[in-house]
């Protein structure tokens, strides 16, 4: 058994991983943390680890942020992690960090089908390259690239492309966050670190305050058909979909996508409407290659401590 | 020794390719023939076979176009190539269908620093992706993946990502082509196969009649201060500089960028100003990963035929 964690800029979760005869993966003893109630990631670790009643000697942690020499800073929060000094300070005797998109594409090669929800149906390319990539705090995207008949996983930045602007709304958001902005990316409009920003943007296109709403309420409130909060969801549903399409096509994604990530999870009623998804196929009307590509919405929250203990399984083994 | 070409929208290119002993290859008996002036593209190898006085028996063709099962529609031009028809119909023993940009991206490994211009310096990551990407007749992309100690090459679809608008001309340029077209994509803008229509738009914005100038009169009035011509060229190439920002976010390509394809070539005057480099890391100021990519411009026009000969040989060694 191991300890294995997703830490994001929002929530800290852990659970404990166990592997099966046949190589399966097992999860138990799940825990979410939020972020906000710890100073430090080393008391939010050691709270789990008290919590269980076991001390394990591993900790596999796949974190929102690059990884150099076995330390990151989170993308979107204060945070520090450096792999030696957790295993000091949480007297485990080896910590492994690895970036948190890498774990997620990882996961898709372990998870089974009703870990998702079909967005669009399409066929995919054998041997062709993966695209896993979605809104959490921030916005992740790896590519899985096949490679003598495994996945090389190829973290990349795209959440860090320019959003395209491709409706009225698109337009009208574009314009009031280049104002103070010289670059408006697609994390920008979709990720969860940027909400509040987007809302005051669309209250300012509805000519009214900025509401003082939980990212939780504006998804409520949206699904419940109040005009504000509807478009709030629509632009980062849209965006999510649009960007998609532009990363298939840079990446040849032919083998499938992957939506992945919290925010992307919370927006499944937008994601999964018919009109949404048709912006995928309509970035390039007159070639089949959008349409064939399947993409499929990860709902299990599992998936990326899943596929963090996938990752350090395989590398253990090729060593 | 052995045939090779370089098939596109506009111009097909063949010369012949020999091998040194030491696994360089040397090609001679250029020639370059318009397209246009032959209806059959058999017709025009012929032509070329005959000058050269010698037949080959293996003739490794680039083309504009995807390669299935040996067989290719060019994406911008009605000819249709099968490998089987042009061995018979040229009387040559062997012929190999490539994609032009797979041919472009393994020139990168096998041509000096002589074939290109610096655009922007930087720091090449080892073992990260690099990007080969530009417009010719359309606009191709190819992804270079680190594998192994090689290269594997991914052919991708980049140039059929829609264009991102960033200035006032960007958004008066969109708002024209998109009376028209539902996605304005990246080729749209840049690519040779849309210069007239581009080139109406910008007339449009200019408030004057469309002007019959040829490709490269555009070019020569542009860099001689012409306001219309040099807004044409100056659109073309912030959207390549933006395009590949983009991409190189959504691929990972750390290990830098290859500006490649005709157009690009004759732009360079524009590609190589300061001002429209500085939009490339302008995309995402905040991080250093787009900072530290280098980026070429690729002028020698031979580059795609080294690279169809170094892709076939290597082929074969793999065999």
């Amino acid at each position: 058994m191991f300890l294995v964690g997703d830490i994001g800029g929002t929530n800290a979760r852990f659970a404990i991983a166990r592997t099966t005869d046949d190589q399966g993966i097992v999860i138990s003893d799940f825990e979410k943390f939020n972020a906000q109630q710890f100073d430090r990631f080393d008391d939010t670790m050691n709270k789990f680890v008290e919590g269980i009643g076991v001390r394990p000697s591993l900790a596999v942690l796949a974190v929102a942020g690059p990884i150099h020499n076995g330390e990151v800073k989170l993308t979107n929060r204060s945070w520090q992690l450096n792999a030696n000094d957790l295993s000091r300070s949480c007297r485990i005797d080896e910590v492994c960090l690895m970036n948190d998109f890498t774990a997620m594409a990882f996961s898709v090669t372990r998870i089974g089908d009703d870990s998702y929800i079909d967005l669009k149906q399409g066929k995919a390319l054998d041997n062709a390259p993966m695209l896993v990539a979605g809104p959490g705090t921030g916005f992740g995207s790896c590519l899985l690239i096949p490679s003598n008949g495994e996945y090389h996983a190829l973290a990349c930045e795209g959440g860090h492309s320019l959003f395209v602007p491709r409706s009225d709304l698109d337009r009208a958001v574009l314009d009031i966050l280049s104002r103070k902005h010289d670059a408006v990316s697609v994390e920008r409009i979709c990720g969860g670190g940027y909400l509040d920003e987007l809302t005051a943007a669309i209250a300012e296109i509805h000519g009214v305050q900025t509401p003082a709403l939980t990212p939780q309420e504006i998804i409520e409130n949206g699904e419940a058909g109040d005009a504000l909060c509807r478009d709030i969801c629509q632009i980062r549903a849209d965006v999510i979909i649009s960007s998609l399409a532009n990363m298939a096509l840079v990446g040849g994604a032919r083998g499938g996508i992957v939506v992945a990530g919290g925010v992307a999870r919370h927006l499944s009623k937008f994601l999964t409407d018919k009109k949404t998804i048709e912006r995928f196929a309509a970035v390039w009307p007159q070639g089949d290659f959008l349409q064939h590509i399947p993409i499929r919405l990860l709902v299990n929250p599992l998936a990326p401590l899943v596929g963090a203990a996938a990752h350090y399984l395989r590398y253990e083994n090729n060593e």
